[in-house]
């Protein structure tokens, strides 16, 4: 790694981290700034309001509460790579900053990521996305077919790890690979730290007051983790990669699976994603996706984007080289959905197997040169 | 008004005028952008990709039609109020500005809102979300009890004047308000200067190409008006008032009934809405809501918000006097949804009546000084 590389990752690391330290203090001065305007405001207003003021002082615990588990996240983290040392930070204040604010609210969203993969109540979404992935997968890999060890199995965006960590207790080999700090912190925390099935919890809704009934649904918790996650077999092989999918999968005929789960449409360009994701796979091997077609980049200033409809996604996953075996388009599915909030998001996911061509002398095209964007990452 | 506040106004007529101007070069520049990065891109992917660029064509052509929709739209909006005059613009340069980019958002979402209120298509959304208070509003007020001509109803937010309209149409005497510039220039076109069933049409789903499954679904035009705007009874009184609710409506016991649809959730305070409704409504008289609590100002920087729950709600309604009739929790409605994307919005609304006191004594409360929170507008 260049000396410059090197120093924008301990950059990008660092603020990372701070936006963790700094959950606490942005997410409380929130609540006081919504204590200020009500006391601008009329004295009848005030009194009025004066069961909503007591219920900021409740998030305020949630809040405090999520700010412990966060802590213990991002102890260590320092040395969570074993080929990279970040240096302690020396500037330990985390002074609010509106900087911060898409930072933070990824912090929040890593504590949703923690429900829906490792809580007894994202069971439902888990069942939604993983459940078809993992049927798709043991019905292409039947046990009667010899050992599951033999079969190594990609998940790309791996978020928290979950669908990876199901697979590998399956008996598959399985990588889970993820960009985003956030979500590694976080793998790393469920995944080497936490022992001892719902020892813990998180409040993953107390930060939006937008759309709640009632002020107990703002404060439900959830525990987790709902299994221990070192209880995979002896034999099992599971491991977590850190990095950017394009630039760490370059060796072909590498998998005999890959299975992407909302993943696809966090490419700038979804084509390289594709490429990519066949070049990896074993002659004859398969690619199992599930998600809807969210582009990350499609509203993002700066970076550039294109947006291809599942129709368009088909015929290039068809020119690259793959056959389609099974679709259905259709599939209700949820990502961190509060399933008590007023507003439901529900995608209608595509699920699809392709096959990769068995006859080598058809697959030239993959072994252009590959681009080099940027990708990765989870929602 | 002061020629401060002159200023302002004319400042914010002249930069939604804008925004609607520029619709078309900011659209066409976006469709340039990926265009130059499909271009940028290894010659293997532009060839995949093929079918994607000739879809962007066809945006184009889409946009196009809805930017001479827009040139209807705007065309006399200087004289559309009688009291301002506003200066046509001398600088016609619509130069694409990155400042714009939300300013456009709200144009493409005002496209979407003609299709929500006035075309065939709305009419799912508009049967979901109007039908519950139009059926309500028709039990309060039954036609044996005397001519509805003398009932006066207001609907704040009212948007592009469906629901008023249609409750004109059932022969009350209603008016609706709305604050939003882009809203009113729209509903000005459609209920003022739209004539012929069908006779134009919009392309709603052109601005965004994500979860799309197929480039048909993305290029789906839809007609308007499904009805004629003019062909009210002749004795049927219909006003659209523009201007802040929390400003217009000072007069109290003014109206039988206020109808509230998707709109308590855009005050910054919504307590001021709230007292607002309760002082402008008759002793005895009612208001009835539907929609969910999708507070506006929650995450926008430098704008104060409290974001209540239902629960707060109701008790607030109470304190300030009002007595809850009948309550409907969970409601299915959408907002401006496509029925063909891969993500679907739903929001669980409530429906709820509230009647206010008929005993003046117990008011006090209503009359105390009221602030003058910024509010009002349309998601």
């Amino acid at each position: 790694m260049s000396d410059e590389s090197e120093t924008l990752e301990r950059e990008h690391f660092q603020r990372i981290v701070k936006a963790f330290k700094a959950y606490r203090q942005y997410c409380q001065h929130r609540i006081t700034e919504r204590e200020s305007y009500v006391r601008s405001l009329p004295p009848s207003h005030q009194s009025l309001l004066h069961p909503y003021t007591q219920h900021l002082q409740h998030q305020r615990v949630c809040i405090d509460h999520n700010a412990e588990i966060i802590k213990l996240i991002i102890k260590d983290v320092e040395c969570m790579f074993e080929n990279v040392h970040h240096q302690p930070m020396n500037n330990e204040d985390s002074d609010t900053n509106s900087m911060l604010g898409p930072d933070i609210e990824k912090v929040q969203s890593t504590i949703r990521q923690i429900v829906r993969d490792w809580s007894p109540s994202g069971e439902r979404e888990r069942q939604q996305c993983y459940g078809p992935i993992i049927n798709t997968v043991e019905k292409l890999f039947p046990l009667d077919k010899g050992g599951r060890g033999d079969i190594k199995v990609l998940v790309p965006g791996a978020g928290l790890g979950r669908l990876a960590y199901d697979l590998a207790k399956r008996g598959f080999t399985c990588q889970g690979n993820e960009f985003s700090l956030f979500m590694l912190f976080a793998s790393n925390f469920v995944l080497n730290k936490c022992r001892g099935i719902n020892s813990l919890r998180v409040y993953p809704w107390v930060h939006t007051g937008s759309n709640t009934l009632s002020t107990e649904d703002q404060l439900t918790p959830a525990t987790f983790p709902d299994v221990d996650p070192s209880d995979l077999p002896t034999h099992a092989e599971f491991t977590m990669a850190a990095g950017d999918f394009l630039e760490i999968y370059t060796s072909a005929d590498a998998f005999d699976c890959v299975a992407t789960c909302f993943f696809i449409d966090c490419a700038n360009n979804i084509v390289a994603f594709l490429q990519t994701i066949y070049n990896i796979i074993k002659p004859g091997g398969y690619w199992v996706n599930l998600g809807p077609l969210l582009y990350h980049f499609a509203d993002q200033p700066g970076e550039p984007s294109i947006e291809p409809t599942y129709q368009h996604i088909k015929s290039i996953a068809i020119g690259i080289g793959f056959t389609i075996l099974e679709e259905e388009t259709g599939v209700n599915t949820s990502y961190t959905q509060n399933p008590n909030s007023m507003l439901q998001y529900e995608y209608k996911s595509v699920l699809f197997v392709a096959q990769k061509k068995t006859d080598r002398k058809t697959e030239q095209q993959t072994e252009e040169t590959e681009d080099t964007e940027e990708g990765g990452g989870s929602r």
